[in-house]
Order: structure tokens, then C-alpha cells, then sequence
């Protein structure tokens, strides 16, 4: 996860940082706007300029997630759409992981365990998994074209793969092991049987 | 989940359903010894003489929730194993829950969000999901023997299961649509094409 950008600290981009380490510095619950200020060179009341309150910047916190992962996504270069698929896959799911990537994890799992008590978090969950299983379909659909994949169901394939991919990086970081070259492997042997034509 | 017996009210059976009352109430954050305590007719003191702190209590109440998946498990009477496997992902991941199973989902995702601070959190989801994946493997080299599966590798398949049913269960409470309907489908589609001989 990256904050960068040459815009002024006041700008959401640094607000959206400030939130990233108040989170990880805090936690959910021990989170405040007071908190999220004291990282900024801005006062509590200008930050209540711009949200309403914790829950109403994280939600936008998530939709700025969302937006950095939808770029992020959108570079995969390989030409073919098997070679596309398993590129995605190091990404959303790499067998391991440097620590600010797992601590990025470890935050996104505070929120999803937060989202059963807040709505605008569910309808950001909603998008972030909505995006994982369009790019999922399409590049299956992508292969089925090009003749690499069999004509199996693009969309039925590709909810299997966005609950894994969750599962997985859950497991990562609830569990004492945190490598997933296990589940990696599985993944693999299921794309090579299900999907190779 | 159930905490039943007749068991005295001091006892552990009465301190788990206890702390499982007051974790859907409060939340982690907010939990604490003396709210638990409220929960029973026992002084604060008293559960400290049995637990250290509210995380050696919470871990002990993970151990708790394995003993009765354990024995839950231990039930499935289905004779062959492709009916047990079915039987199994219909307990563990049916395509809707009523509101207190969906309750305790909740409440388990919110201690999984706690693992990455909580070595013994960890441990407990070890041996959660390391049973999951022995019952899982189990059924699948027995379907084996019996001739109604395909020789695939079962501790891999397990594993890939796993992460499967972590990721339908998190998605369940952190999003908008509650039913696991479309997941449940893709998963039957898949025990089909990659397990039946």
C-alpha cells in the first residue's frame, strides 16, 4: 500500500496516510479523529471539515483502498490470459510477504470484522470483492477466447477464487504460519485441472 | 453454538456461554473481566482466580468453540463419504444461517481480527483450521478407498477447502448479501468435477 503524491498535506491523499498509521499504530477501536489529526499537521475540527467522523473516514479510507488496488490491477502486462491470471494471483495472494504488506493485511481484516456493525463498510466490501470477481471472470473469459481455457462458467469459477483468495489472506494472518505456498500450490493444481484446455 | 448442562454456574460451561453473551454485546474492545463477571452471578475476583485476563479467558473460549465443533463434527452419519463431505459443508457453510448462527460468525471473525496481536488466539485458529483440514482429508481418503473419488492429492485439496470455507464465512458478515448461495453452488460444482470418479 502507498500513500504518494505531491499534494498539499491538507489533501486527501495525506489524510488517507494519516488514517493508514493511525490504524496500524491504534487499532479500530482505540482509533480517533484526534489521533488521525495528531499524524497531520491539522487541528480535529478541520478534519470534522472533511468527514463526519472515524467511521465515516474509514469508509472513504476503503473506497481509497479500492481505487489504489483497481490501478494497481489494471498494470498486469502479460499478453495471455493464463500468464495474466497467475501474475494476479502473485499479487493478491503472494506465497509471502514483507512485513508493511502483512501489517496492510492485518488492518483490512480490523475493518472487515468492523463491517457487520457499519453498513458503508459492507457496501465497500461489496466493491472491493465485486472488482476481484469482475477481474477474475474476465480474464477467464479472456482464456476461454483464446482457447487456452475450457468453456467452464466465468462467473460460478470466479466467486470460487474471490472466497479463496479472502480465506487465504485471513489465514495469513490469524494463523502462527504465515505462508500460504500450501494453499499456492492447491491453487495452482485447481487452475491447471479446472481451467487448462 | 449452544452452552448447555446442568452443570453449577461456576462452572467453565457457565463462564464460556458467559463470555460469549457479553462478546455479542460489548465487542472485543469494550469486553471486559467485569462485564463478564455480570454475566454470571460471580464477583470479578472470583473469575480471576480462574483466568489471568480477559485474553486468557477469550483463548480458552476458542478452545471451547473447537471441543464443540469436534463433537459436532464426530456426528455426521452419512455412509458414504461423498454424502459426509456434502453433510459437512451444509454445517459448515450453509447457504443461509439464522440470526444467532450469523451472530457467532461475528463474533469469531472479530477474534480471528485479534490474532495478529495474540500468539494464543493464533494457536487456537492452528488447531481450528488444522482440524478442519484433517476432517476434510479424511473424508476425501475415505471416498478414495470407496472408490467414488479420484486418487487427487487429499491434504492439498483439503488445504485449498479451508481457505474456501474461511472466505465464505468472512464474506458472509462483511458484506451486503448475507447468503452464500452462489459460493455453495460454485463449491458443489467443484467437489463434482474435481473429486467424483
Amino acid at each position: 500500500m502507498s500513500f504518494s503524491g505531491d499534494s498539499p498535506e491538507d489533501s486527501q491523499s495525506a489524510i488517507m496516510a494519516a488514517t493508514y498509521t493511525a490504524l496500524c499504530e491504534h487499532g479500530y477501536a482505540a482509533l480517533s479523529m484526534a489521533k488521525i489529526a495528531d499524524e497531520l499537521t491539522m487541528s480535529k475540527s478541520s478534519l470534522y471539515y472533511h468527514y463526519d467522523d472515524k467511521d465515516d473516514l474509514l469508509s472513504t479510507f476503503l473506497g481509497y483502498v479500492i481505487e489504489e488496488f483497481a490501478t494497481d490491477v489494471s498494470v498486469v502486462e502479460e499478453q495471455d490470459a493464463n500468464a495474466q491470471l497467475r501474475a494476479f494471483f502473485d499479487r493478491v495472494l503472494p506465497r509471502d510477504l514483507d512485513e508493511s504488506g502483512y501489517e496492510f493485511h492485518v488492518v483490512l481484516l480490523e475493518l472487515r470484522a468492523q463491517a457487520p456493525h457499519h453498513e458503508s463498510f459492507r457496501e465497500q466490501f461489496d466493491r472491493i470483492d465485486g472488482l476481484l470477481k469482475e477481474t477474475i471472470a474476465g480474464f477467464i473469459e479472456t482464456g476461454i477466447e483464446q482457447g487456452q481455457f475450457r468453456a467452464v462458467d466465468p462467473n460460478e469459477t470466479a466467486r470460487l477464487l474471490v472466497a479463496l483468495i479472502r480465506g487465504g489472506r485471513v489465514d495469513r494472518v490469524s494463523r502462527s504460519d504465515r505462508s500460504l505456498g500450501e494453499l499456492r500450490d492447491a491453487l495452482d493444481a485447481y487452475l491447471d485441472s479446472h481451467l487448462l484446455a
